[in-house]
């Protein structure tokens, strides 16, 4: 089954083609047929990119106007008989949406029909600036494919599992009941798919172990799976809560923002782009919110460079020790995504103090794991640190091929 | 020496008043003279009360109209000949002042001259409802008692050995330099007193172990104290972050201040309202801040007075395991002020999981220690789980004592 994965975003439309089969999906040999992005859409300079298998990479930059034009440019260029990979879109069986926000609604992913398609809609309050987008992506394909099936696959999906002790805030109770104020979670999709490839790794049922994955990227969050299902998560009703990431705070005594509102004379819209744009890496360092330029200048002894690394690592690592009490005990720490997969000084800094929890660093694996996936713990660590490359998109494929096999 | 402590808030004086010394101090023989408090300053139906050494207690509702007829008050009830305990003001050898916020200035307590003066004031923008009525009651007692030494002991001065990775907010830099944004953390002196308790009770040095100081009442907070200096707590720029607290939200995603205000047409003095007055354990359970009332209900199947004690329990249990991992392990784990000592039933739940760190309980144990000190760990226990009561007031006199000793 050839599966088209879209991650329609407000200005960009990246996807992946995929030949997998339920029988592929157990032997992990699914292949990827083509990857690519159109972004900047709308503007004069909009880009193409796709890369088939086996096919010289194609790039071009040209204007889209909207996202319509962009959807069907991935049909064409997929279609191209020069770089592409397929004969026309007849070839493609169905496409897997990633959703960003479903709610208490969708506790997995599933094929859309009208039914789902208004519930995802309902949804667009609590992801004002994604759901839009995801939303659109799929009424788009949809016209252009006539009867392919669509699935959604939701960001927040997986860890709806969570108990209300996890997800209820302390605020007056209807603002649960009302307002539909409680923790979701987001990147479910990576964690459950570290969570599901330690399974795999170690030769283990799902609901054999316990695991803390770590997804630190520009955004990061992080989550505790036990027995396959996420006990907690770092971020919260929206991405702003928890770690901290690349431009955003992640945890803030509350009251700084009346603070800055009452003393400051900052509005709501200054303050939200404080928090989620000049915070974080980049709010701390006044560098860079990329970890890379940070390690960088930390390594050339800037003070506030090395800062930010030590309070990214230091948040991390009470998160950890958090986890593991709530779950009481844990079996897997993994790291993943950009700089959890890439970075060892990170997952050193993060590892330091777990010996608390049982886990203890071997430094040389450690080094050795950029990029790769593997154990860093020493042989006679109660819990095992790994490095798991992340992989959101196979996922979203595997989720579609079951959807529409009628498995989810 | 005899030491008054004045613990001087809007519309209240509280004060006890100590027979002590240095030898004391090392001895623990010092000794509670009286105590009370003049409540309800301002109003038609103020109350003032004291309780002397040997003397019935004396009690009278009567108008009191400023903080400087409060204190007259308090040391004309002392000096009173039926209910008092001293002949007059002259006995009174220095008196201790509790202030709020000493902010980055104020690392111990200190003798109160012409220079500290200045700086306590600056730190009012910090606890602009807390640091004027304790200065307030400084001025107001300096007056009356002539050359008397004061001495002031603040709530944040314990928490100032804090490193910069746990201080710092990853919020723009100068929120820091320039506006003085970051973790000050509160309830030093509470903390301060069960964690020099520990080494007392174990025979310790102070450097020779690490303690998490769970310190919980109405307001509630937790330290991580490794060595003798606190390298993290749950209180941050204000008294509203962390634990769950009575009426107060603790920890939330800090984008659901911005949402309320965005979408529900709440202002920022809305918003203080329903963060500190309406939220916490009033706010889930709908039925009271006070947790022996949610206990009793929750013995009685309310699901939400039940669900208000799972939150509560579950933050505590978070908090612990986060601060094990931030001090690479801890040895002792103490519960104390109201509900701390107070409990079994929260001292159970805020202990599950704890094995994950080594804590193991013996609910037997647990059982017995309501309002005592003692420990509630197994034999076998890593960690040892301790209730200690808290004496602030104790410790304020203590500090009194050394300052005016020319020790701090």
């Amino acid at each position: 089954m050839k599966v088209l994965v879209l991650n329609s975003g407000s200005s960009s439309v990246k996807f992946q083609f995929y030949d997998t089969s339920l029988e592929a999906i157990k032997g992990g040999s699914e292949k990827q047929l083509a990857k690519g992005i159109v972004e900047k859409i709308g503007e004069k300079t909009s880009i193409r990119k796709i890369e088939c298998n086996g096919k010289p990479p194609y790039k071009k930059e040209d204007p889209i106007a909207d996202h319509t034009q962009a959807i069907r440019t991935i049909i064409d260029m997929l279609s191209d008989s020069e770089y592409g990979i397929i004969k026309d879109k007849t070839e493609i069986d169905a496409v897997g949406h990633r959703v960003v926000h479903g709610g208490e609604t969708f506790t997995h992913s599933c094929l859309i029909d009208e039914k789902v398609y208004d519930k995802i809609k309902e949804c667009i309050p609590l992801a004002p600036l994604h759901n839009p987008h995801n939303i659109k992506g799929y009424e788009i394909s949809r016209d252009l494919l006539g009867k392919t099936p669509h699935v959604a696959v939701f960001d927040t999906a997986f860890h709806q599992t969570m108990a209300p002790s996890a997800f209820i805030y302390a605020l007056p109770y209807d603002y649960y009941e009302k307002k539909r104020i409680r923790r979701y979670g987001f990147h479910g999709t990576s964690h459950r798919f570290v969570a599901r490839r330690v399974g795999r790794l170690f030769n283990l049922a799902k609901d054999a172990f316990n695991v803390i994955t770590a997804h630190l990227g520009n955004g990061a969050s992080i989550a505790a799976v036990a027995k396959g299902k996420v006990v907690d998560t770092s971020m919260g009703f929206t991405p702003l809560e928890g770690l901290v990431m690349g431009t955003r705070c992640g945890d803030i005594d509350p009251a700084i923002l009346m603070y800055l509102q009452e003393n400051d004379g900052v509005n709501v819209a200054g303050l939200n782009k404080v928090l989620n744009k000049q915070s974080g890496l980049i709010g701390i360092s006044g560098i860079s919110n990329d970890m890379r330029e940070l390690e960088k200048a930390a390594a050339e002894n800037n003070a506030r460079a090395k800062l930010a690394i030590d309070i990214f690592c230091y948040r991390i690592r009470k998160y950890i020790g958090a986890y593991a009490v709530a779950m009481g005990g844990v079996d897997f720490i993994v790291f993943t995504a950009g700089i959890g997969e890439n970075s060892h000084i990170i997952r050193g800094e993060a590892s330091k103090g777990l010996e608390a929890i049982g886990a203890k660093v071997d430094e040389a694996k450690n080094k050795s794991l950029n990029g790769k996936e593997g154990v860093f713990s020493t042989e006679d660590s109660k819990v095992k640190l790994c490095v798991i490359p992340t992989n959101e998109e196979i996922l979203i494929a595997h989720d579609t091929v079951e959807a529409v096999s009628g498995l989810l």
